[in-house]
């Protein structure tokens, strides 16, 4: 099953705010509909985001072009941080000249082009990680969910860890929570029991210690953007796990399609951080309790070992 | 208000798991019932337990010499981490065989050194940021519940906190959330409203994004145990806020009573770390998901700059 997919003229997707429950289909008609569940994270991740960028263009393409015009600006707003939503819909609006037919198959070249991209991402850091490593089995840390959800299919710190399982290469894969919308253990454990993969849930503030003590032999990730310098924008909590995974001297590995990298932004302090509302992390404080929800963290350049994508590997730290 | 208190012949303690949205005060009779407050976190927090551990011995004094000494095993044991509970039950089983009077004069004599000996730490702590610091007011990130509720009054960190605000020298504390019991969401922001402190909820993936962003001046932490080389063991998610702290070349402050500290220890490495059971992180994880709950972390002594106790100061990396 894919997570978004083109079927009868409208995009059909998981509604990620279900799982691991209850395994929902929606059908989105309207690029409003398709930006209120990309805010509401029913679809997220950033290669689905771009995916869905595109798509959306395609669902667009019909309508006049002043509804046109504002739709694809709020589709592209909808969520800052990820690269990938701009660049979707920037590369399938570049098509919007030679009809709508063009702009959907153009829109569909990308959405195939994922699910190729993240098995050839996932088999190279896989291939890395073990030379690297020289284990014949490796255990891992990693965060959210950067796995098929988080695309059409496969996976990018996922693709990783479903190519290690393949080749009877994985051990146990450690899944932070990831507060304060749980994707890690909502999705990532999902994603990881249907796959059969050994895998432990723990809370956000002990992935440092799980690294600390031995028990992860590499942290993978996936990224919403990698800037010039290559500083890493990910789900915040991440950064954490690049320190710990520094001092205990064990790769930190970022898988993520080449669309991701943006060579438009110097660095990581360039990035705008999505902030979102109170309401997800207030739950359980005093009526009224002030909150700084943010969505991301940078990773500084220095303290990442790899960046695999489907072209390429990027060396860093040792 | 007392965190925990005695009065006619029991203990009267806060019940920790009700608050923020309730206040309701336990009345313990016996030992067991006093075991399963303290293993379900109803009384928690390092000097607390020291003096929960003490009371304890007070209620079991007239026991049979047989019950007393199951239930004092019981009771030295309900958690394992925190050093204070051992030290608080050996300081007033020693005077046992004075009689029941003497052993309450012991335990009421612990409890009234913990609200003397944290106000005294909160000022030496206060006293040695603002001297280390430079600037006339100072904003920090805790992280879990090192407050008033974690002692008799007062609190540890958030007793350096408290001294700041009366000091008019504090800005804005950031509170990590502190998964899975929530003691930050829960109890440390319900404690500094009470204060009339200003304070932003954050998840435990963004305090080390908040320091690196300058956010914060310093961390303030308490201790669960601090080992004879140094190493801090607290509250899980406390070392990647070390690490961020470091990195960022901002004071990483631990505030405790000396009974903290565990000259019999070596090391971090030596503590028993309390592995808590599933129910308290797998809700929204799909059913049968693994976890690993631990409770408490090392920060190696390398991260700490300084360890403040009621007597003295000890500094670590600049």
């Amino acid at each position: 099953m894919r997570t978004i997919d083109w079927q009868d003229g409208h995009i059909v997707a998981i509604d990620q705010t279900k799982l691991p429950h209850e395994l929902v289909l929606m059908e989105i008609v309207t690029v409003a509909d398709l930006v209120d569940a990309i805010k509401r994270l029913a679809i997220r991740g950033a290669p689905a985001l771009g995916v869905a960028g595109a798509l959306g263009v395609a669902l667009a393409a019909k309508d006049s072009p002043e509804n046109r015009t504002r739709d694809l600006a709020a589709l592209r707003a909808a969520r800052p941080t990820a690269v990938n939503l701009a660049w979707g819909v920037d590369r399938a609006a570049a098509r919007l000249g030679d009809g709508p037919d063009a702009v959907l198959t153009e829109a569909l070249d990308i959405l195939e082009a994922d699910v190729r991209d993240n098995e050839a991402l996932g088999r190279r850091g896989a291939a890395w990680l073990l030379s690297r490593i020289g284990l014949p089995t490796v255990n891992v840390q990693t965060h959210c969910n950067a796995g098929a959800l988080a695309c059409v299919e496969w996976g990018t710190a996922l693709g990783v860890v479903r190519a290690l399982h393949e080749q009877s290469a994985l051990g146990q894969v450690y899944v932070d929570e990831t507060r304060p919308l749980l994707q890690g253990a909502r999705l990532t454990a999902w994603e990881l029991a249907r796959l059969g993969v050994a895998h432990t849930l723990v809370v956000d503030g002990a992935g440092p210690s799980v690294i600390a003590r031995g028990l992860a032999d590499a942290v993978i990730v996936g990224a919403d953007r990698i800037a010039a310098n290559g500083d890493v924008i990910n789900k915040i909590g991440t950064y954490p796990l690049a320190l710990a995974a520094a001092r205990a001297g064990v790769p930190f590995v970022v898988a993520a399609p080449e669309s991701t990298i943006d060579l438009a932004t110097v660095s990581g302090a360039e990035v705008e951080i999505e902030v979102r509302g109170s309401a997800e992390l207030a739950e359980q404080a005093p009526p009224g309790t002030e909150t700084l929800n943010l969505a991301f963290d940078v990773t500084p350049v220095d303290l990442v070992s790899v960046v695999v994508t489907e072209k390429r590997v990027f060396e860093g730290r040792p």
